[in-house]
């Protein structure tokens, strides 16, 4: 096949960007918008608010910090010859918008701003953008290139139809769209019926990396009219994707699908601003011809354990390496959860920059104690064994005249979960690493942790990962060494916080099993006990779990950030009041 | 003076509610309706969402939430014979509405959806709410009254402005308006206004109480078309305010003023559709006639100590009680801030719910303990003292093996402040007891404080109180008792953690009176460097505390919550990220 001069050879820029570092963030754009040119790409597109990280947040409420990614964005157009980069910045006028900028022949040749401002879940964007009120396309060599901005898209009619009816064969996506399980295909799936509903080339260019609870996943892509991905960025990596179109292929397809213009109004809001989109720029470039057929690298997709376990190690490097942290240390107690902690933080950081701290107390059996032994040694961590007996007898001491005439309860408990707590953060304050903390999202959710005790930490790994999820990401991570990280007995031990004698979780909560498939439905359905309980689950049960849940509110508030890898985490996106007397437990219950 | 038939006697009704708490709320509401109806009230206005409390935050996301309210509307309308009672309530219809129903007659009679919807600050409206589109007003007894839910009245133009082109002649205000220093002034500087503006009068109903770190004020208030308050609730106090008022007059003053329309249109935003309000309902109700002047009680206006006292008082008081607690646990070190702490705890509580914890190590001076003492006697509490010393050495001794070869360092200070910690969590686990924190805001802001050390509890009093403020609220405390209750020598001694021999806060902050000065600007007005310095603030000192502000921002993230007292306070309307590298302390900064 000879070369075609109507094929487009464009660049995804799958870009790491840290949140507030413009500067350093502009350096990367400008290397990859040479990389690109170098790619003899005519365009280049990076992610949503690329210049300034996403979510920047309340940074975005002053107003130098706007006007400094401003400068920044004027500085990278100048560098900008020969290539056309499309990039995120929030763009500061009359109001400030969530904006896409075209950067061409050393100028700002236009600006888009974001139409459809999310505002649920982790987002607040009408916190601090206004919106955008026209869809608006430029030309680059004579074919109309549409242009949106995350959300625009997932929106089935305006501005992708009108964009389409206007002209647009391409159709350029910036995204700061996050991660969890599932997503990628979800949004693969949604990105694949965009291109057909209305015969465009999609091209999708997503955010990677973690900031504090998010996880970006990448996977940026180009889809072709048909719906065929023809390139894909790896998940979870920064990557720079160079691929060949055809927009061509694009009016062939309309001339043969006498349905285009029906299959576009029929999507839902496809009425009345149709044809409505501005066209900001007429550009033309000409990159040095590098022939080839159209298509790019199409990395393939990972399976679900990869996936989520890949979260949980960008999450955790991208919080320990952005914010200049030598190491990091977590408290073994041999059980399957810090084994899991260890494992991701080990992957992140490397084994060197790794410490565990076992602290065994005379409640620690044998064969706990030797576990966590052998989870540090397997992974050739950095090792320190410190025994708490000293330290709860020195506040059994200090607290016998209060606690005179008193039994031994759960205050004694925590206090063996805050003395581990303090041994750990002063390891942290000695030698400057970060504490990952071990609890999972089941313990989390009915707050089974000890605030200031295992809950004290920087960096919670595990909290938006469910009980039986842990176990499935040590198989499958002990699968993927080859060689025994995870001793067979951590597995298979009965959960226990080892707080008293013969202690077990399964005495204070519902078997995890039964715990999670409540947990899924309450916590990340906003499911009610009626409606649970119509699952199939006991009523005795939901109503005990749901309650937990409630009451663990305010420890939760405390709680320090953890990677987000389901739909409804933990954090922003689960904002409940403490004080809060409603009782979904009760809700239309029959008695 | 004889009864005139065209005045109108109305109630506000100043109710402190609990979030979540739908039956608890809708059974006072009743109460109230009434109280009111005994008191020949023809209508009784309650505050926005007064069945839900606010804000009832995620809650709105789960349908069987506003089904319940909605619920509990209908029950309430059925109570509701000879008066009107207008209601807030979240509406579930095709989206959910932020919402006022008009209960007469048995039913409920009509219902505006609010039309502002605040998304800044600590508001998170849109993200539960869909906006109105249309003002609404009904007729009681033929007079034109106009229904606004709190944003609605702050807005200049639509729909108060359109309310009264359409007829109104009262519009009332049903609000959810959180309290900072000065709001109060601020906004009755406002609701004049508005009445001057539309010559209506204006029925103000706020909600008051405390909920997780909001505190309302309540203030409720009636005022004439000129401006003039002729009833105030008072501050702080769940409060039914009946007075009469003479929608006459309006007319009066109407047909007087020929400027009424061209005041109303010079407002701003008050073009197109003003007189375009609809109707809802014509409703007579036949009260119990009780004869009387214009006005009502007029609650005096709080100065500005008793004022934010006040508010830390029922912000503690709430999260107390609505929490169900048994009594509260607070630390003292001898120190003014603990001090003040003790003070609010035990005007909230009362003493015999208090115990002081009264922990030395050897760094402790003489005097702070012995002021300890006095401060725990003078307020009569319970009073445990512990000694630190034998948990210190225990620590010690535990970690002599990895702290090996190293110098004493902030380590070991943090080790101080966990162990009293993990002490006073110990009480509260053993008692039930709330641990009240005692840091201030100014040591908030810089991180001047320990995780999981003297930051350990459920509820931080101080979290909003700079460090000036604080000085300010116990002379003030202390001149309204007429008897000391804090030592001279506590206010006096100059500020010190006491975590190592001699320390003075000031070896690692500047004096917190140019501290104070710099978080003010940075903190609660988003100025940055440059801005700070050409008020005349030095270079270093500024760049040194920005940078110390941004860095704490992970601790802050783990701390518990405090009552917002300032229009800037560290919670809901401060987000930012934990990564994060912007430097505000650069912005622009000559060098």
């Amino acid at each position: 096949m000879s070369a075609r001069t109507d094929l487009m050879r464009v660049a995804l820029a799958q870009l790491n960007a840290t949140v507030g570092d413009i500067e350093g963030n502009a350096r990367r754009i400008a290397g990859m918008v040479e990389e690109a040119r170098e790619e003899a790409a005519s365009v280049v597109v990076f992610p949503e608010l690329a210049l300034t990280g996403y979510p920047p947040e309340d940074l975005l409420l002053r107003p130098s910090f706007s006007d400094a990614a401003g400068e920044a964005l004027r500085e990278l157009a100048r560098g900008c010859e020969g290539i056309i980069a499309v990039v995120g910045f929030p763009e500061r006028s009359d109001d400030v918008y969530n904006a896409a900028a075209v950067l061409a022949d050393g100028e700002v040749a236009a600006v888009y701003r974001k139409m459809h401002l999310p505002n649920y879940g982790v987002f607040d964007e009408r916190r601090y953008f206004q919106a955008g009120s026209e869809p608006a396309l430029i030309e680059v060599d004579g074919v109309g290139v549409g242009i949106t901005v995350c959300e625009d898209i997932w929106e089935p009619g305006p501005p992708a139809t009108s964009l389409a009816l206007a002209g647009a064969r391409v159709v350029v996506n910036l995204s700061a769209s996050p991660y969890h399980a599932g997503k990628g295909a979800q949004r693969e799936r949604m990105l694949v019926q965009r291109a057909r509903d209305s015969l465009v080339t999609v091209l999708f260019a997503n955010l990677v990396g973690g900031q504090d609870e998010l996880v970006f996943d990448g996977q940026s892509m180009a889809i072709d009219q048909d719906g065929r991905v023809v390139a894909r960025a790896p998940q979870f990596e920064e990557a720079l994707t160079v691929c060949t179109i055809d927009p061509g292929a694009v009016d062939a397809a309309r001339l043969r699908d006498a349905r285009h213009r029906g299959a576009v109004l029929r999507t839902r809001a496809g009425t009345g601003a149709e044809a409505r989109a501005r066209v900001l720029a007429r550009l033309e470039v000409e990159p040095a011809w590098r022939p080839g057929e159209v298509g790019g690298p199409v990395a393939d997709v990972m399976g679900p354990e990869e996936e989520v376990y890949a979260a949980l190690v960008t999450g955790v490097r991208d919080y320990v390496e952005k914010n200049g942290f030598d190491g990091v240390v977590v408290a073994l107690s041999g059980g399957i959860d810090s084994a899991l902690t260890a494992l991701v933080a080990a992957d992140a950081v490397g084994a060197e920059r790794l410490t565990c701290a076992v602290m065994p107390s005379r409640y620690s059996s044998e064969g706990t104690r030797a576990d966590a032994l052998s989870i540090a040694e397997n992974l050739r961590a950095r090792l320190h064994v410190i025994d708490i007996g000293e330290p709860m007898e020195a506040f059994d001491s200090a607290l016998a005249e209060p606690f005179a005439g008193r039994d031994r309860d759960i205050a004694e408990e925590n206090l063996q979960a805050r003395i581990r707590g303090s041994l750990v953060m002063a390891l942290s304050n000695k030698f400057g690493w970060l504490v990952l903390t071990t609890g999972n999202k089941s313990e989390m959710s009915v707050g089974y942790a000890t605030l200031y005790g295992d809950m004290a930490g920087g960096f919670a790994v595990l909290k938006d990962v469910l009980k039986g999820w842990v176990y499935r990401l040590v198989e499958w991570r002990g699968g993927r060494e080859g060689r025994e990280l995870v001793p067979r007995s951590a597995i298979d031990r009965k959960p226990s916080a080892e707080l008293r004698e013969d202690q077990s979780d399964e005495d204070s909560l519902p078997s995890y099993e039964l715990l999670d498939r409540i947990l899924a439905g309450y916590v990340e359905e906003d499911l009610d006990a009626s409606q649970l309980v119509r699952r199939g689950l006991p009523a005795e049960e939901v109503e005990r779990v749901i309650e937990m849940v409630d009451r663990a509110e305010y420890k939760r508030r405390q709680a320090p950030p953890g990677v987000r890898i389901s739909a409804r985490a933990f954090g922003r996106d689960r904002r409940l009041p403490i004080t809060n007397r409603y009782r979904a437990r009760q809700a239309t219950l029959p008695r």
